[in-house]
């Protein structure tokens, strides 16, 4: 059976390549779920991922979600194809953890569970997957949240732009706290929870070497402690949305159409930082459209907005709109940004793509 | 303001492109989380997608478990980057929710949630993407799995062959069937579900043109039918694992050094269709290392077998081998092959990747 045999000269040569370059990098065989999937899951994964479960060496993990009656779970998936892989407040594996904890959170829910899903390009450093590992680890770990499966393939050289991440999060929410669009209602009032349009303008410059006065640093940060907190508050909260692609007009135009119901925000309340400011008016970018990864809005009944102000725990909470009357019927609702001329101007979502692969 | 007006130009940019493109394509911006990845999301994804969990339009959706006390929920993740995206017995999407389903039948769960998170290159022709979505809802739907959540990602020309996909699941399995290569125990029978290697040698023939006389289709189906089978008739199971990436050697010799024990294969015991072993030769390639989407071993004590063999339902059950003992302390589990000229030799893992980008 040559065929048997036929193999075993790929390993020396594989090994070789792996022993002699000083630079460790992927190889195609290290997706084929032979020996070398098993070295890297052994040496690179399982170095920084420690979670029991991940000792089952199985197709699939057992999660205790500990649901009683009072508890519903929640689930969300996004894939993360960012460019550059590391930039100024965090890189592809912090980023690929916090953007769908943050997802969770929006239903106002505790992340639990994390699968991480790789697709390298061939060719990638093994150094610089190491830090990205680390960084998923260290970050999981941060936010209280167990990475239990995982899953890596390989394409070839120039087919797969280095690294690609996708991440599914499991989490538990009271059933009683249904945060959803379709609970906004005329008379809310929409907050931001902190400066918009740092995501988006990090990347940027990191991509386009541009080196402005200050540096932009990622918003990139888990928003569950804001909205534990909140819930701890008993503040009343109707919808939640991390102002991630499409920032933050884009969030409330998807809102306003699936609750039904007009807004009107006021240009000049909305938080923007100075270099973010600037770097937008260099680049022709509008800020309300760049990318934020640790940014929400919270939309909350009239009757929310006296505890809010005076609980010091939501001081970076700014107030910048509210919901107008729900349409007629077909008609689609709209959002009006009051500028800063004073005149109001009806907002779309973000036409075209005005900054690529930010997440 | 111009920074505002300065996204505009680009709608009719983007729209003349879709409009006097006879063959519609992926634009970046429909990765941009603004208007066209909502046209995206509503013309193609909705169109067949259409879970009522989608209609929340949120970042996150509640899954309903129904765990009683005596359930628990199972999970895992797996990404596709198959190579060509169609082939024969299925496409990159069938492959995409068989995949997942069959990792969570290896725990003898039953699958019910999925995600399914789309990174698609500028360009992909959106008939080819319909084509694929409808082929993950109809395959959804054969199988009672509602496709609860979804993202979606572009990425340039020439950074990510078409399209890559991304399930997590979620299913659930009675407390009391724990099914784990921990529970392989000496003396337990080694069955294999049906003949093994039609997935890889599928896409092999496919892409490299190859004709060979009888075409080989790929044995891409759901698993869970068989292990739902098996677990009506009481069959006690202490393993079962798919045999994908690497092929049934492979997938052996995971599990026998996840569980050290050793094993013995008899190799004339093994079904191999003769397409699959004429193209084997021919390509100097072994069917036990060649991949497959739909076979999967199960091992159990020998109490079972009498009733394996006495039941209709399992004609396909095929006995391979069995596992002797446990290893000493700190010895690798071996896996022996007795091969068609009597003689044993020791497997290992696949070493490189024969064929790479199988799944």
């Amino acid at each position: 059976m040559n065929t048997i045999n036929a193999k075993f000269p790929k390993k020396s040569f594989n090994e070789s390549i792996m022993e002699y370059n000083d630079e460790k990098i992927i190889l195609l065989g290290h997706g084929s779920g032979g020996e070398l999937t098993h070295q890297l899951i052994q040496n690179i994964f399982r170095k920084f991922l420690t979670d029991t479960s991940l000792d089952e060496s199985h197709d699939s993990v057992s999660i205790n979600l500990n649901l009683g009656s009072e508890y519903t779970a929640i689930m969300s998936t996004d894939s993360f194809v960012v460019k550059p892989l590391f930039f100024s407040g965090g890189d592809i594996g912090k980023l690929s953890v916090i953007g769908t904890i943050n997802d969770i959170a929006m239903s106002g829910a505790e992340p639990i569970y994390l699968s991480v899903a790789f697709i390298i390009e061939e060719g990638f450093k093994i150094t610089d997957l190491e830090k990205i590992v680390k960084s998923i680890a260290d970050e999981a770990t941060k936010n209280n949240v167990r990475v239990v499966c995982g899953d890596t393939k390989v394409v070839e050289r120039g087919h797969g732009d280095g690294l690609y991440i996708n991440t599914t999060g499991i989490g538990r929410v009271l059933q009683s706290k249904k945060i959803l669009p379709k609970n906004i209602e005329p008379g809310d009032f929409i907050y931001v929870s902190g400066d918009v349009g740092r995501h988006g303008m990090a990347i940027m410059s990191e991509r386009e070497h541009l080196d402005f006065k200050s540096q932009i640093i990622s918003d990139c940060q888990s928003l569950w402690p804001l909205i534990y907190e909140l819930q701890q508050n008993k503040i009343e909260l109707h919808c939640l949305r991390d102002l991630s692609r499409g920032g933050l007009m884009t969030s409330l135009v998807e809102l306003a159409e699936t609750s039904e119901c007009n807004m009107q925000i006021i240009e000049d309340q909305i938080p923007i930082s100075e270099p973010v400011r600037s770097a937008c008016e260099i680049l022709g970018l509008d800020p309300l459209y760049v990318a934020n990864e640790g940014t929400c809005t919270v939309i909350v009944p009239e009757s929310q907005v006296l505890q809010i102000k005076k609980n010091q725990a939501f001081l970076n909470l700014k107030l910048i709109g509210r919901v107008l009357d729900k349409v007629k019927e077909k008609e689609k609702a709209k959002v009006f940004l009051k500028t800063l001329y004073g005149v109001e101007r009806r907002m779309f979502r973000l036409m075209g793509d005005q900054l690529p692969r930010i997440c």
